[in-house]
């Protein structure tokens, strides 16, 4: 028998950053997905393997570590190995019977798409399904957020809920509450990404001082993004495609303005506009990663351009969340 | 008889675009100038040459018309006459003696960096002095500032201020007052700038359509870039070099939030923060033109960076103004 889980990965639309100080946020799952496949071992043991990045290795779920076999070029890569191992954890049940989980992903790792939590979602829907659970998808979601907690401290239900569900959603004020933005059709989505990486702590860290060293210029910066993103949500419902692009490039800007973008950043998200998107943004923690733009009728143009220097795909809207396919 | 004037030109270092609807800005006299040399002709026409532009003709005094000898590549260039015409006939006295104008500039043209304001200033200084007028710095820079209102319709005490009297000005709120910023030492400034060119007039209405499209991002984004000028003041009092770099990144993304920026600017205000510049950003309306950079210590390293793309120069703070010679 072999089980294999799918999930989206997502990008940020509007509002990243602001989102940590109680602002509103947009976000969309994108049809880029990371696969985990489940298939028995002989004997008693959990081994993953990462394909595409060179990474594999034991689970030991007793002593809750992670066995690395062989280290790629980038070893930070490996921290993914810890989501994979608590999500296994999590639905753990019974006696232990081995398996072999094999990974492959359609999302570049640490560039603000979602990957980890594509990963986590898949895992746990292929693991509990292998140990004979039948999880909701509200039971996948709430368990793969707690990996996220556990794993990295903090955690946002922004990316869970979307490898989760799909589809585009609004984190409204202070998080109170996450809202799905139903829309007719897709978005022409483009995102751009280099090999230069932020970290995300580090970014959140120096934004949280740009605003107490400059407040009087800062506020009212998070006070244009909240705008800029309830706006937003107004320009998706009502097809306004210049709206959605125009509203894309403010936020871009006042990300700027807070000290997140860089010089791969900004020549993605310009040739992006050359090439004829509407809009584009830094999308995520910024520092590095992606940029995401807004192309209607100008998909294969834009990607085109940025392919030049960087890499770039079509992140159409991925309507579907987790997917789970048995084959036996 | 050779009469030399020379006036420098300017760059903005915090608050264009706001400055339109009322908020403060600062800008600095640049030691680039321009230089204006007269001659005694023996017939009675005055003749006009601009070096390096490949631009030359004849003014004709009393019809008010430029006769244009040659049109170089650039014919929109060819509009730098009419400001030559109207400060020669800001002072012309008495009966017409013929001229012989050569003009030498270390500004380019449409830049941002107010080459028409060093041109009109020096040309004022220059020709007054042919006509043995003996004018203040108030009545160059009033007779300039009235050139300035003739040829565009519409313009600003700054440049023309700055080109007269040299310096760093601080333009108040509302335009009600313009104060000298006086600092001591120098500022390690360095201009950036492409063949590409931004009209002044279209960004300034662009700027305005999306303040009356998005009036609460553009609001609280014209409110940042009043804070951050205002703070720079300070910063630059005190030689607060950390803050003086970080307020021109805030007002970088702003501008780029306003819809100015273009991937031209972005590479060079990013190619010179990487070079060590700690800060950059746009200089004047945008959409082509110039950049600003903040080096302390690094003027060398940031202009050798922008150069393998683009054109740099050390813009040092003029302290001089205008500045008449005369060669017997």
């Amino acid at each position: 028998m072999e089980i294999t889980a799918s999930a989206p990965g997502k990008a940020i639309l509007f509002g990243e950053h602001a989102v940590v100080y109680g602002k509103p946020a947009i976000a969309v799952a994108v049809d880029r997905k990371a696969y985990v496949t489940l298939k028995k071992r002989e004997d008693k043991r959990v081994h993953v393997k990462i394909n595409d990045l060179n990474l594999s290795g034991f689970l030991d779920l007793e002593k809750s570590e992670v066995k690395v076999e062989n280290l790629n070029k980038k070893p930070e890569k490996k921290g993914i190995l810890n989501y994979i191992l608590s999500a296994v954890l999590k639905v753990q049940k019974g006696a232990l019977q081995g398996m072999d989980i094999e990974i492959d992903l359609e999302i570049p790792i640490g560039a603000g798409l979602g990957s980890s939590a594509a990963i986590t979602v898949a895992t746990i829907a292929a693991v509990s399904k292998f140990n004979r659970m039948e999880l909701s998808k509200d039971e996948i979601a709430e368990h793969a957020h707690n990996v996220e907690l556990e794993v990295q401290g903090a955690a946002s239900h922004i990316d869970t809920t979307l490898s989760t569900y799909g589809g585009m959603i609004y984190l409204s004020k202070n998080a109170e509450d996450i809202k799905p933005i139903k829309i007719s059709g897709n978005l022409p989505l483009v995102v751009g990404y280099t090999e230069e990486r932020g970290n995300t702590g580090e970014l959140v860290e120096s934004v949280k001082l740009k605003k107490e060293t400059y407040p009087e210029a800062v506020n009212p910066i998070l006070n244009a993004i909240e705008s800029v993103t309830d706006d937003a949500v107004d320009a998706l419902l009502e097809k306004d495609e210049k709206r959605i692009g125009e509203l894309m490039n403010i936020n871009h800007g006042l990300l700027d303005a807070l000290g997140v973008n860089t010089g791969d950043l900004s020549r993605m998200a310009y040739t992006a506009r050359r090439a004829g998107a509407l809009g584009s943004k830094i999308t995520g923690a910024g520092g590095g990663g992606s940029i995401i733009a807004y192309c209607p009728g100008k998909v294969e143009e834009v990607i085109k351009s940025i392919k030049k220097m960087d890499k770039a795909f079509n992140a159409a809207l991925s309507v579907d969340g987790v997917k789970v396919k048995v084959k036996k």
